[in-house]
């Protein structure tokens, strides 16, 4: 469109077109300031000739030169009045409809002191024609909030013109692909990568579950976390392409040629218990000795392995190559009392010295492995490693043990879910029936929460967890039970260990932080609730009723309450305003995404028409949307 | 600042500065074209001779055109790159460190596209050097509701440069002067004329009161809006200097020369019961037998009288002149039932036949009557008449009757007060104790209040014009009992007629509107409160309690309930969002100041820091000061 005026502009200027305003450089400027003194040099006859000529070029320059350094210099005694300006703009419209031309034209814009609410003063600029102020966005994305920024294009003065893009939030909305399904996917956790973030300290070899260091740098269990990375890695099972599993020796169809040195020993022999034939390996002490096989295995870096270490000096040991630096790391899967430990290039994972004379079912992701320990030795810039620039080289085993079924392939999501899954029943507080958090939590205002609090966010995750192992086990009794006795603690005030709240003496609530006074945090009070709703889903009889008892009960304080958090155009994040009296706690763009997200998938499950409505105008509020003022 | 930037450009400029951008009219651009041509029409041997100094000329006006004709026309080929002008500026600025003079004056702004939240475009400009773009305050001013404005400057160009004034909210806050006193200001009312307001259609010459248009058109009297009047006066009373006051007649020490008629009769008479001299007068039918008096009376149109007609075609007229237009005004203030009427020139106002044999104390302020019957005339659109502009030219009575005290004033403030006082002791239902809305009232989703309806807000700001009047009038036991009986519907729920409702059935709270189920308005609630305030302040013993004890609980109230009209950038009116599951209410500026204002005037009698650190947080929310997200 503009291009288009400007070019109209430049073919069919009228007389009025010369009192555009123009810059001119300097040099231009003292080139029209020398005329003068050359013109008294010449003789008087070619003068007059050149007359006709030099007039023409002399008005045109001295004029320009004149306006434009009167502009500069604000002297008004030369410059045109504004009024002037305008009415000419007005009379251009009129005759040719150019003044959007006219404008971009004749009036560069001006600097203007832009003074906000007489506090501070920033720097804008002014296009007086057409009575606008242009505000700079660098003000505006602290002042609102907002969030901008320029598309690159092909060069910057390429075909296609750069744009620029206001965000209002950079926060995503998920919308639910249909009716909520607990043997579905969980949310839309399958984009979610736990084990990635920062604050998963690794993966633990002896648990097969992410260590957190989100409030407490030595690393410790977060039932919270734990659960997301069991729910996640259950919905990527379901919405992943099947993985490309790569059997590398099962003692039986699938067997390797293995490097055996001469003091070491390695056989297939035939486990009677299990009906299976396994490997037997034993070693003597060094490297050197290890059973080893050499790979060069790309992508297919998930490895599984049934393995039993005899001997606490027994270990198994890959090591991978990062093709895009050639370094080497060994990877010492060990049987320790030990979370993490690097030295140099050799990442050591500890298997927990319970694990000796034990079969385990073993799953690492090598490139979490890999980079963990990256971080684990350099925490000030630790190199980002590319999965796929990852190349498993080798394998071995040393000292005594046994092994089956070892595999490398692209993803093993169900074998960690299970892994989380069994971490849950095997880490429930039996009296209490809660997951505890063994750290100190601390929320601005309130009371610290001592280690051994419990979440009902964590309460609920689980149960989502234990709810899918249950039904996707067939059955595994052990799953149910220990999801029934999580229900526990919905039933128990915050005060006496449980995560049970009440709003202003009426509406039940399930704190995700058991603070007191109560917090109210929404977005965990939802996933609370959708552990419930998993229960009630695909457990039998009694347990399926008390978990939808627990369910109800927290919809309807979710619908006599939702509005509280409604700001007109956001959402607060929590009610710590009403309990302590303090500003609202809003929620950032991701939390309100959350609320919201939260809410269109309870609407699936839920047909009031408060909750899809409410998230409707909630998901408004992130394009800026608000709501009415009287 | 800037000024003094471009200045040392263009001073200090250096060959760079010629690679600044410019703009060119077309009737330039066509010299340059025609140049070539009148060069061949030429001698050789003038060419040769002109050569140096055409040769200068030429380049630069060609080259100019060149380079603007190029960037108009988007010719890549001809035109510097983006990243070469980049290099430029660099080097410029580590040369001579001028970046910012070089950007504005090389640099003109460039349009960009910008999309907002991939909904809708608007244009913007950008300074590519700076990495900055600007985007228009028209935009601005309609996504985040804000408000601003170029500060007017001496025609522009004139020495002060403009500025513009960005104000996130215009409206005022008014910091109480000291502790809040009941015989005092009220909150800061001696600001508002009420009289004034569209929504006033008159002052009734019945009542002195003000009759209101807001929510039925043909005229109602409104009790919060009288008792705001009473206040309104009440204080002006107390902030503005002492009145003129210019007696005209009482027929004792004040007498003047009235124009008496043949026909007609005027005496100057002792009233016994009064025990001073009063006025009597008798006329035939007609204005040309009226006494009057002529005067050239400007400022001081506060007429008051106390006047007793005896027959219904009596009255009183009072002719005003608009000196700006030289029009003439006849306000009649006659013995009739009705409100206003007006017929050209003559504006008629009613007395009510029940004022026939009785005197009474009439107090008017001229300026509005005569503005509010040319606004009755013509209601399209209505001259506004300046109170300067305004002469009193002539005061007359007709038929028989009785005056005395005739004055005219520059005010009577306190009149006006206690005519409203009387209007609450006359106007109160005896049974429920409520000052009725004789009105219907339709709230946006809820049932619509039908006329008899009562408001907390018409009560409190009632009992706060009648404690004033029991105080003022050193204990006229009428104004108290009328306000004690006012406590009334504070104690009775909205469903029975009263002005109580319950939050979450815990919390009480008198309602400004007794909607079903409740809307919590917040600014009628605290003038509630500040009328319990009031009679607790002025009223003896039991009444007293009674008025704390209402006070009392709805503080508890308050302080319980004040974050939920927090939202973190503003508050919200009411709590129609959590009895409706709607959108909030945000209140609008003037609105969100009110409730500051209130807060602040709260937090001079109440110690309690939620109180005062509230106000101050919401305060800051006018200067765009938000609630930290997490």
């Amino acid at each position: 469109m503009y291009e288009f005026q400007a070019l109209e502009a430049s073919t069919s200027g009228s007389k009025d077109d010369a009192f555009y305003t123009h810059t001119l450089s300097s040099e231009e400027q003292s080139a029209a300031q020398r005329k003068p003194q050359s013109i008294k040099r010449e003789p008087l006859v070619f003068f007059i000739m050149r007359l006709n000529l030099r007039a023409v070029l002399l008005l045109l320059i001295v004029s320009v030169a004149v306006i434009t350094f009167c502009i500069y210099m604000r002297c008004d005694a030369f410059s045109f009045s504004p009024e002037f300006v305008r009415q000419l703009g007005r009379r251009q419209t009129s005759e040719t409809g150019l003044l959007h031309a006219t404008q971009s034209l004749a009036a560069p814009l001006q600097d203007i002191e832009c003074s906000i609410n007489q506090e501070y003063s920033i720097h804008c600029k002014r296009d007086e024609n057409a009575n606008e102020v242009y505000v700079p966005f660098s003000f505006l994305r602290q002042y609102f909030d907002v969030s901008g920024a320029v598309s690159s294009s092909g060069g910057g003065a390429g075909i296609e013109s750069p744009k620029f893009n206001w965000m209002h939030s950079t926060a995503k909305v998920n919308l639910p692909k249909g009716k909520y399904d607990t043997r579905g996917v969980f949310m839309y956790f399958e984009n979610y990568n736990v084990e990635v973030r920062d604050r998963v300290k690794c993966i633990s070899a002896a648990e097969g579950v992410p260590v957190s260091t989100q409030w407490e740098k030595r690393g410790y269990f977060y039932p919270t976390q734990i659960a997301q990375f069991a729910l996640a890695h259950y919905s990527k099972n379901l919405t992943e392409p099947a993985p490309r599993v790569h059997v590398l020796e099962d003692a039986d169809s699938n067997q390797l040629e293995w490097s055996t040195p001469k003091t070491s020993n390695m056989s297939r022999i035939w486990h009677h218990k299990f009906n299976t034939s396994i490997v037997q390996f034993e070693t003597t002490i060094g490297y050197e000795s290890a059973i080893s096989i050499q790979l060069n295995q790309t992508l297919d870096l998930v490895l599984s392995v049934d393995l039993l270490l005899v001997t606490n000096s027994s270990s198994l040991m890959v090591t991978v190559l990062n093709r895009d630096n050639k370094h080497r790391y060994n990877l010492h899967y060990i049987a320790a009392e030990l979370l993490l430990s690097v030295q140099e290039s050799n990442i050591y994972y500890g298997l927990g010295t319970g694990a000796l004379n034990k079969w385990r079912h073993m799953t690492r992701d090598l490139h979490i492995d890999v980079q963990k320990g990256i971080v684990m030795g350099d925490k000030r810039s630790p190199l980002k490693v590319r999965r796929s620039d990852l190349e498993v080289l080798s394998i071995a085993f040393l000292g005594i043990g046994f092994y089956d079924n070892l595999t490398l392939s692209t993803s093993n999501h169900l074998a960690h879910f299970y892994d989380a899954a069994e971490w849950f029943v095997h880490n429930q507080d039996h009296k209490s029936g809660g997951w505890t958090n063994p750290v100190r939590r601390s929320l601005n205002g309130f009371a610290e929460l001592r280690p051994g609090w419990i979440s009902a966010m964590g309460q609920g995750h689980a149960i989502s967890v234990l709810a899918r192992a249950y039904w996707h086990s067939g059955g595994d009794e052990r799953y149910l039970r220990a999801a029934a006795l999580g229900l526990q603690p919905y039933r128990v005030y915050s005060r006496d260990g449980g995560v049970l709240a009440q709003f202003m003496d009426k509406y039940y609530w399930y704190e995700e932080y058991p603070t007191t006074p109560a917090s109210y945090v929404l977005n965990g009070f939802i996933y609370s609730l959708l552990g419930l709703y998993d229960l009630n889903s695909t457990a039998p009889g009694k347990i399926a009723r008390e978990a939808g008892k627990l369910f109800a009960q927290g919809m309807y304080s979710l619908k006599k309450m939702l509005l509280l958090y409604d700001t007109g155009s956001g959402t607060s994040y929590d009610l710590r305003h009403l309990s302590l009296g303090v500003a609202p706690n809003l929620a950032r763009w991701d939390y309100h995404a959350t609320h919201v997200n939260q809410l269109l998938l309870l609407a699936t499950i839920d047909s009031d028409p408060l909750i899809l409505q409410t998230a409707e105008r909630w998901k408004g509020y992130m394009f800026g949307k608000r709501a009415k003022h009287n």
